[in-house]
């Protein structure tokens, strides 16, 4: 048993829907944010900034004592996880290999799309390993960078995010995919309006979800999980106070926000 | 006469809009760009980190021996222009006091609309100098996040980008504006579709074009213009280097980009 803290980090408030997965999941652990708000988003920034930013972020993770970090952040997995694997002194999780290992589970005719960041898809990461373990996989992947904007303006349901999203998912509609990979963890809230557009058939892989259920699978096998001793809290800190954030931050997360304070983790 | 450079900065590649008014405007000035590339965008952060930011950045800019700071990023001249004003020991501009001047000649009806991110609409900073000006003026504001992302997707016809104007201009068109500030510098590129929804009559103010002119027009004044020697450079800087860079910079800047070079300004 290990009763410190997990520390998750994100570009945003985006990853605020892995902490309520892993919330869901595992309530009797003491969960630890950082939302790199200053800098967000991450989604269109080069692989050199982004390993930068999460370095910075891991360090200001393990001063809070944290035994695991968890990228709750395609951008940041997709070019920083390598780095922070070899790096941190403790095990490094990220949102990718859970989403793979699901997307390969979910399809039948194994035909996968994958939405994700501009950063994200052009990293070719989960393409990479999605044929590494299924060679004769067809996948069809698009940049989705509107995506994000939208949903931060709460747009869910919007006739314009419904015809923004038929342009992006045309491609993989004529490739007739039976499995999408939400490779951003902004994307689950858009689940209602992926499902009436592309069919109650589809599976849709949530990289929030599939990560808590890693993470836990995980840390169980390695005796690492908290004693359970009632629920315990999710502390938020954030490098900006963005404008909205109490209610933005509140959809994410599903329940009321108890801590948030604002830190610098670059150094000022 | 100063053969010193101008320095300009802006959160992105927005800015370039000012440096191309600039450009055409005042071809013999050699041209310093700054955009913050890595930590783009300032729209929905908080006034101290803007503040923080521009400071940064305006450091930087004073080692290139630059004779005149240009804030050409309509949130950082809401939030930072008077810190920045106080403390450089070069003269400052905006881009809010030209576009407030352009907007009270242009109006015939006293009747106002902006549009902006969330940061320059929330400051309040537009309508408090127009009231201060123009008492009896009438002011609908309005903050349109999604413009920017859809900008920079280059979906500048798109029927998306269109429905998505309809909602945002629908409160503008109510109050029956005769004049649009675009309080932002992405937004000049939106003008065709503006004018398509808004009618011909209606006069947009442009606040990188109305920024140019006020800069010619107060270093004419102060004898501070270069000698008239050719045509000067364009150099920028950013600070991460964004896919696709290339050419949505060339796209803003309506000219090939000479020289691009990557630099830190946060100390790293």
């Amino acid at each position: 048993m290990d009763q410190r803290p997990l520390g998750i980090f994100d570009s945003g408030i985006g990853g605020l829907t892995v902490v309520r997965a892993l919330h869901e999941l595992l309530p009797g652990e003491k969960l630890i944010y950082l939302g790199d708000t200053a800098r967000v988003p991450y989604g269109n920034k080069s692989a050199d900034t982004i390993t930068r930013y999460s370095r910075e972020i891991s360090a200001f993770l393990l001063t809070q004592n944290v035994k695991a970090v968890i990228v709750a952040c395609n951008t940041a997995s997709a070019y920083a996880l390598a780095a922070l694997g070899r790096e941190l002194p403790v095990p490094v999780f990220g949102v990718i290999e859970p989403g793979v290992s699901a997307a390969l589970v979910a399809t039948r005719a194994h035909r996968v799309g994958i939405i994700g960041t501009i950063g994200t898809i052009n990293s070719g990461v989960y393409q990479r390993r999605l044929r590494q373990r299924q060679p004769d996989i067809d996948i069809t992947a698009r940049a989705t960078p509107l995506l994000v904007p939208l949903i931060e303006e709460d747009w869910l349901e919007h006739p314009a995010t419904r015809a923004i999203l038929e342009e992006y998912l045309q491609p993989l509609r004529l490739a007739r995919i039976d499995t999408l990979v939400l490779a951003c963890t902004h994307y689950p809230l858009l689940k209602p309006l992926l499902l009436s557009l592309l069919g109650r058939d589809i599976a849709l892989v949530d990289s929030a979800e599939t990560c808590a259920r890693f993470v836990r699978e995980t840390l169980a096998q390695a005796g690492r999980l908290a004693a359970a001793d009632g629920e315990q809290p999710v502390d938020v800190y954030l490098t900006d106070l963005p404008v909205h954030f109490q209610e933005a931050g509140e959809r994410f997360l599903r329940q009321g926000l108890r801590k948030v304070e604002v830190v610098a983790v670059d150094g000022k």
